[in-house]
């Protein structure tokens, strides 16, 4: 029997990973088959399932490696000096999204936007799917912390903003610039950038001496 | 045949309405059938179709009542002196969403949140809620374009903001928590002004003088 490459492997384990991906962008995770899937990536059960059991492992290695690529982008960016701030960093978390998946597009157009709310709605009846989500983003928001503390040390925000909200908004940003990308998709990563800075730069009467 | 008030009319529309969000909220648009609906408000098919002709009619009315809530708050914030700052008017308006809405109810937990998760995901196949939803979603980005000039007007922010860009950055901050409210649920409203208020206060080293 011939050996097989780690990297073969790896693409494989990629194709049908986006593949999936793909499919539960198109039909939403309910309505997908492994059949669907199996159609998708052209290949047989049995390739398909020596790497994943079924679709809730598919559902889960998507979503986990989501979360990691953010993790990751936030994580890099906390020890950066000066830290990017949040109209540079926001738009470059999707932007390195759609870097790292380049399969997953469909006529030129990245359906990661779509997958992430066919993924919300499934959580909504999915408790084991809510807990792998849950893990991951506990990971974001973790990161994202470490971020907003990097700006305390270099002055950039109050010294009593609170971080752990300010992570949480942050991530909000991106979930909801996502939505619209996916249900209304008029907007850009630049206006993103735009929105945000003018957000930063708004004066605030109230604190202002 | 006695005389119905039209108070009488709007109360059982209202009834109606609710009970249709509920049922959308928990199992999805098209999970969800009329009879799950005649159940929910314990009305007969008649009393109900002298109301609205069916699923599509229901749930266009339900996301045209909230949107056009959005955009009211948002109209109204734009005519106030000072306008309120985002800090304020986001939470704002979530709140605004849970008090005229106040049937929406689970065990005392707001399902608003599930529902707009469960609107996105079924707008991804239906093209004729996609429009209903654009249509208000344009007026909601339009009153938040004029907040944004109420700002500017005062001062708040710089004249060369982009205030498209900015009304579709406050309206993701919505989108993007309410999200987190349905599929992780650790987040509050006051957390969400917080955090928008650390982003408001924010240094932006690029502009300093």
């Amino acid at each position: 029997m011939a050996r097989v490459s780690q990297a073969h492997l790896d693409a494989r384990r990629r194709q049908i990973l986006d593949g999936a991906a793909l499919c539960f962008a198109r039909n939403g995770f309910h309505a997908t088959s492994m059949q669907d899937v199996l159609k998708e990536v052209d290949l047989s059960a049995g390739a398909v399932y020596r790497y994943f059991t079924g679709k809730e492992e598919l559902i889960g290695a998507i979503v986990t490696e989501v979360l990691a690529v953010l993790r990751e982008t936030y994580e890099q960016a906390a020890v950066e000096t000066p830290p990017p701030l949040p109209d540079v960093l926001v738009p470059r978390a999707l932007e390195r999204l759609r870097q790292t998946r380049p399969g997953v597009m469909v006529d030129g157009t990245w359906v990661f936007p779509r997958l992430m709310i066919q993924v919300w709605a499934e959580i909504l009846r999915n408790d084991e799917l809510k807990a792998v989500v849950r893990t991951g983003y506990e990971g974001v928001v973790s990161a994202w912390r470490r971020v907003v503390e990097s700006y305390r040390s270099a002055g950039l925000i109050s010294a009593d903003a609170d971080a752990d909200a300010m992570a949480r908004v942050m991530i909000a940003l991106a979930q909801g610039f996502a939505a619209q990308l996916a249900v209304i998709g008029e907007v850009s990563e630049e206006m993103l950038g735009d929105g945000v800075r003018a957000l930063m730069g708004m004066v605030d009467p109230r604190t202002r001496s």
